[in-house]
């Protein structure tokens, strides 16, 4: 290994964590990193929040220089250098300077691929207008920033990760931002419902939604963009945000014959090793497995995996007898929008349901500390299990604060093949300022088990059905101030609800529905155990209807 | 099991959990709640904050009143009843209206123990003063309370979880605080570097540290107590907090004949039961397992696990093939003073150490979120595991935010079993706010892995000796502004390291160190390839000589 020849294409996540770990392993490596741009090792995650100004310093971004990239790990850093052909018997690699235009070839005898995945630019008329923008690097961003200005109106097109932080960004520099969404929900991959509370919050800041919509076509003049959406409606725009997802950048893989996935993404194995023994590739260009089910493939364009990818394939280079696999990814992803966190990990309801999965899951409203502790501030937690062996399939979570941790915690548990009865018990942190005896991920534990278990029935629709009673348990007072928002509704507070059985009619069904879905659920107990057929409204008004109904009366 | 007859004795944590488990799996059990106190249900764990007046509302701690807990889970409750004596053969208890002195008997099917915990008042001359106070429940609270007023000083023995939350509230009360505490540290439970941020937080808030010292006897005139310490020092007090640890309420379960631990705790299985079977307890007076080691014995005096336990023992009671067995105690514990918060999960290092438990322990140093979105905070993470499997032992976290982040995700990690390797590859979430593409979990993982593959030898000590080559490898202003407090230590930025490997000595041993034992170990990797002996000081600065210890320089 004295001596051995790497070239690295791309120097951002994969490519420079691969390029880092393999100096450490090796200090003789002659190790090349070829970056197309003229920066390395920045921040890509960053990018909106210098837009918005939130990050204010430009220089904050680029984590390393190339020169302090190449003094830090005896690197050849060659930015602005395009590689344009793999010739995989001659084990070299044909790179063009992007300034000078000049070609040179680099030999190698082991080759890092980190293209990473470039934003997808609809086929769709007038996108070639120099206001409409996508962002995947720095440059990207000095040209979004110097486009914008207070009072201008931007046009985000797609509502993931990227398109919510951009709307928050633009809003917060003064712009006017209309947000397109071809799914009738904001940030796709959550299910439906738990998106209410981050839609709630857009209309908050008065971002202009435009759900179950889609850009058709854009025109210009020398004042505005117009897009034309598909219901119609047209958008005047001084700029317009692509932001509709990525593709991976694997032309020169295509190209060199490297084997690729159904979605064009480079396939690799655990390992990180192509179809040619000598190629690795990590990040966003590849494909790898699901953690939770390692026959289907995972496509995950995340900083965290792309990071840990690049140190699997410079372990297994230099030290394949302790190199330990990757084992694939969960998906785990966080966005802020204004005030509100929205986190995913592991597999959604709706994605369970496209690949014909078996999946149950409960949704619940908790608070993100103890509710005596001021400050204390609503959570929504949503957790999706395997019905028979009860191992955890994914978990969603919106709120305030405290978000980031149990999607962590329930990325923990999912990665360690946990079940709902292992939620129970899971001894987690409380003081008053951090927690509570009973966090809600043990609280979703114990529903998951409840249901498990038979001890309730547990509907997500309230069905609009005369023969059905609907029994809101919740407190007069509150019940009163925050109505259930639809008809035939009986209030009975739980504390009265023993006392008037006699007011039912035990022929009929009944659903029990409170704020959370928890006075609903001890509503069900007692009314089962007397004899009624009854469900609990999992989730309650809040997962459900109303993602800012309350559980108390606010105090005056 | 209709109209079975229940008797719950202490109405707190356990007891009310127990309670209101029992009723929603059996709505016709005949159950009594008997409390000694006047109130059920309260937030022990939120008295200091009151004290503090961070929690302004008292009633915002009575969590229940027995009015409603009564209304809510149909039970009887029985306040200022205190349980003097049990029959287990008879099955009934006797017991005592503490107001009206007057006896009763109460027949039981099925009994559960939820006595607590007393707070230990040391058997001192002159504690008996009505100015020295210990703090299990509201009127302790209320007393304290009446006693301070600004200006006061206080003495607080113990520093503990509720010796240090009580300092602070004190001091948020405008008295001046004492803190004696008898081990040469504060919160005993980590291990003593992990400490250090702590104490230097207390100190910074003018809070008078006496550590490694201890009380011996109070002494008492109208105006004052006097503290006498041990080494000679005179507290002169206008009020004594005693917080040194709590003992298990457990005479009565000892006189009606129950099976008790060594440390006299009542001996429980793994479904709460104890030596007699229509006996079950829960909470701070009963003896677990621990979780890592089956074997040993826990004892957790904690909200958390109280709750479940009084859980699983209502599931034993009324669907015995469907209860989940308490899985044991992990001991996890969080503490805030001031801004400085640290956390602890399973074993520490002093403990295994007493124990005779082979471990391996790393400490590592990171922000709490990406270092490149504004706010970023130094966190100090602490791992122990099992020599041979790689198996978790324990996490100590020290720092201002996301401290209960990684504590959740290392307790979550230690129930699950994982090892090492599996920290490496926890997929949390990731967005410039929450974390890092790396999270300091995972960069733990990938240290003790580094140091289990051999790639890297740690020190946790700077040995005096002369032969040994200390190289400080920060940066020349950071070395210079923040100068390592030891002598004989060499700086070499490590950027030049490659260039100057001239000007160390290849026949003597080296130790590389840096702020944050880093850039140490990479250092200690280009040292050990070019054929030096060397070892990296783990934890770095910050982690070992000065808890504050910067990464970089502040921004002017």
């Amino acid at each position: 290994m004295q001596g051995i020849k790497i070239v690295v294409i791309g120097g951002v996540a994969a490519g420079a964590s691969f390029a880092a770990r393999a100096r450490r392993l090796n200090e003789a490596a002659q190790i090349t990193l070829i970056e197309r741009g003229p920066e390395v090792s920045f921040a890509n995650c960053g990018l909106p929040y210098h837009i918005g100004g939130e990050i204010p310093t430009r220089a904050a971004l680029a984590v390393q220089t190339p020169e302090s990239l190449s003094a830090l790990l005896k690197l050849e850093v060659r930015t602005n250098c395009e590689a344009i052909a793999i010739d995989l018997k001659a084990k070299q690699v044909q790179v063009k300077d992007v300034v000078s235009g000049t070609l040179h070839s680099l030999p190698y005898d082991k080759l890092m691929l980190a293209p990473g995945a470039t934003p997808i630019r609809p086929p769709l008329p007038g996108l070639e207008d120099e206001r409409v923008f996508t962002l995947r690097n720095l440059q990207d961003m000095d040209r979004i920033l110097a486009a914008t200005a207070e009072g201008m109106r931007a046009v985000v097109v797609g509502a993931g990760f990227i398109g919510l932080e951009m709307t928050e960004q633009l809003h917060r520099q003064g712009l006017r931002v209309h947000l397109v969404e071809q799914q009738p929900q904001v940030l796709p991959l959550l299910d439906p419902k738990m998106a209410a509370l981050l839609d709630s919050e857009l209309r908050h800041h008065d971002i202009q939604l435009h759900l179950g919509d889609q850009l058709t076509r854009c025109e210009s003049d020398a004042e505005h963009v117009r897009c034309y959406l598909d219901s119609g409606q047209v958008l005047e725009a001084d700029l317009v945000i692509l932001s509709v997802g990525v593709r991976p950048d694997t032309a020169l893989a295509k190209s060199a014959g490297l084997a690729l996935g159904t979605a064009g993404h480079i396939l690799v194995d655990a390992y990180q090793r192509t179809s040619d023994p000598d190629i690795y590739a990590a990040g966003d260009a590849v494909e790898t497995a699901d953690r939770l089910f390692p026959d289907i493939p995972a496509r995950v364009p995340m900083g965290g995996p792309a990071n840990r990818q690049g140190r699997v394939a410079a372990d297994h280079l230099f030290m394949p007898d302790k190199a330990r696999p990757y084992p694939g990814s969960l998906g785990t992803g966080i966005v802020r929008a204004f005030k509100v966190v929205a986190g995913i990990t592991g597999w959604s309801e709706k994605r369970l349901q496209a690949a014909g999965q078996a999946y149950e899951s409960v949704t619940l409203n908790d608070s993100h500390h103890a509710s005596y502790y001021p400050g204390a501030q609503p959570l929504t937690l949503k957790i999706l299990w395997e019905p028979d062996s009860g191992r955890l399939l994914g978990a969603q979570v919106t709120g305030f604060e405290g978000v980031d941790k149990r999607i962590d915690v329930l990325a923990t548990a999912l990665a360690a093949s946990m079940t709902i009865e292992d939620l129970c018990h899971l001894e987690l942190a409380y003081a008053p300022p951090f927690g509570a005896a009973k966090d809600i991920v043990n609280l979703a534990g114990f529903a998951a088990c409840n249901r498990d278990d038979g001890l309730v029935t547990h509907v997500t629709q309230l069905p609009a059905d005369p023969r059905i009673q609907l029994i809101d348990v919740r407190g007069k007072p509150l019940a009163e101030a925050f109505p259930a928002p639809l008809a035939g509704v009986t209030n009975i507070p739980f504390p009265q609800l023993r006392a008037h059985l006699n007011q039912l009619d035990r022929n009929r069904p009944v659903i029990t529905l409170c704020a959370f879905g928890k006075m609903s659920y001890f509503a069900a107990r007692v009314l089962q155990q007397n004899g009624f057929k009854v469900a609990s409204f999992s989730g309650g008004l809040k997962g459900n209807l109303d993602p800012r109904s309350p559980a108390k009366l606010p105090t005056p």
